[in-house]
């Protein structure tokens, strides 16, 4: 009983049992979640608000590698993707559901770290997990998550909303999940030539929490809201910044100009990218998981958010006919391109 | 052009371009839909309604084999089946998320055709297709859907309001599904055996149907609304008989008497069932897959439900301390037990 290695194969507690073991301590924080799990779907009441639901599915050997991502990150980063796109609509996250496909080799314990990961977002997000589905797999670990959130209707913020003139301004900073993940692929690659040479990530704990941990910007949904911003338009950064600029400026119709020298990129970003001989300001136009929102906002605002250090100020919303363009630190003028998903992901 | 063979690769396409092909013709149905695909979330307005969520993933290998299921029955099947569970509230379902994850072997062809399923459950049902994520899939198809659904709050049916003496009672037939899906398996291996043999499914499609193509019983809820009859309690028909009554027997702490001579099995279920050599009651109570609803209506309403070809009354509730019973034709006593998951998802 006290015997750390011992553990539990999934299949003597059968998926019911499976089921209660991962859930019976589950908490619900929302006065909204009537009811969570145990019935065939969950019951909430949104009374007097709009609701939002959105849904990322993560595959192993796509979208994780278990060789360098552990257990109880994965757990937490799966619900964070999912959050960050209910921020991403100036709304708030509420709850969730979890689906996890499963193949024999796990057990029991390992399959209690990655629920302690999804425990620990919902805690520290105020997030409830009212459901779920629970399989088999004979293929690799699957895990699909449904957020729903809730806000005003004059509060949501699409991404067609930009208008001519707005400023584009981005939270946190870019291109550290990449650079990241780079620097575990090449940890991976050196342990597998050789198993005793220990990983050497000291002192950039930063980039690669980034890419194993990212945040949902909530806060700055928050923030927003308490400097009494509405932003005319929002997406967060998932599949790197120039593919959701683009987004904003084709859904609202419009151009832009994004100047380089303002995309904000953490030093330790920077100078790890240089390492790998990658131009950092790539990795934050292509990079992509960095989670922050980008956001418009009108030219009024500007006073207000002008000094907050979490928020960038990186280009302007322009006409249509004038085109999506990056603006380089020698002053050329390029299209923006969006290479995110096809340069990374294939 | 008109070349039927001519097929598309899906990494042309990239994952924007793919979810816009597939999604350029969806409709949505629901005044409360507000927003649809295309951002970060949906918006979806329940105005005076209760929200209720479920979620079910259906993974290739384990959920399925498309060996003998269509791609366009597999998406009709992976809605249905979301629907039942809102249905199982008796409440109304209006919104699906899809997400899937593709291996590079399938065409577009094979994508359109597994949405072509997708649709049809969406137009059928006057569900709106609002989000999803698309992903490559290192392993087989992976399906995860989510739906929403609405209800006043006191139509709701939980699995935990049987009370003694309550009349419980099943839409449909049973077993069906389950005695399909051993057609189905024994038609492959011939097949494996010997490419030149063809399956033999004739005069089987209602029990093949069954398996391939379920149908949630939103006409059974509409149909008790209309009779005026709320269930005390409710559950579909996933598992197995068994495992559902067990399942609303426990969360409402009663006992029950089920009838084996009253459990509707069709003639073309049992005539199968005993050419496999399999007791089709087993099939009933353990195989799974009909998507019928099991509920629970207190004896005054019994005039009101009798004579509904539809449903069968098949035992009542009793106090907890006399357990869950099966009465056999010859009137011995059983307990009842659930083997559904265990016995045949292995």
């Amino acid at each position: 009983m006290f015997d750390n290695s011992e553990t539990t194969n999934i299949s003597q507690l059968g998926e019911f049992g499976l089921i209660d073991h991962l859930t019976k301590n589950v908490k619900l924080y929302h006065p909204g979640s009537q009811k969570g799990i145990g019935d065939d779907a969950a019951v909430l009441d949104y009374t007097g608000k709009k609701v939002l639901v959105s849904t990322d599915m993560l595959l192993e050997g796509i979208h994780f590698d278990l060789a360098y991502t552990p257990l109880k990150h994965l757990g937490y980063k799966a619900v964070q993707v999912n959050l960050s796109d209910i921020c991403a609509m100036n709304a708030t996250p509420a709850q969730i559901t979890v689906s996890i496909g499963l193949s024999s080799k796990y057990t029991l314990e390992a399959i209690e770290e990655l629920y302690e990961g999804i425990y620990l977002a919902c805690e520290k997000y105020r997030v409830d997990l009212v459901g779920g589905d629970t399989s088999s797999s004979k293929q690799g670990l699957v895990l699909s998550v449904t957020v729903l959130g809730y806000a005003d209707e004059a509060d949501i913020a699409y991404r067609n909303g930009a208008e001519e003139g707005d400023l584009i301004c981005v939270s946190g900073d870019l291109g550290g999940a990449y650079v990241g993940l780079q620097l575990l692929e090449r940890e991976k690659l050196i342990y597998l030539e050789n198993p005793n040479i220990q990983p050497d990530l000291e002192g950039k704990d930063y980039i690669v929490e980034r890419q194993l941990k990212p945040e949902a910007r909530q806060d700055i949904v928050e923030l927003l809201k308490s400097m009494g911003v509405k932003p005319t338009a929002m997406i967060d950064v998932s599949d790197g910044l120039a593919s959701e600029v683009l987004h904003i400026c084709r859904q609202s119709n419009k151009g832009c100009n994004v100047y380089e020298e303002k995309i904000p990129i953490d030093p330790m970003t920077y100078e790890t990218a240089r390492e790998f001989n990658l131009d950092p300001t790539v990795c934050a136009l292509s990079g992509g998981e960095d989670y922050e929102l980008l956001f418009t906002v009108k030219q009024a605002d500007y006073d207000k958010i002008k000094n907050d250090v979490d928020i960038s100020i990186i280009g302007y919303v322009t006409e249509p006919a004038a085109g999506c363009n990056l603006v380089s630190k020698s002053g050329g003028v390029h299209e923006l391109k969006a290479q995110g998903w096809n340069a990374f992901k294939k």
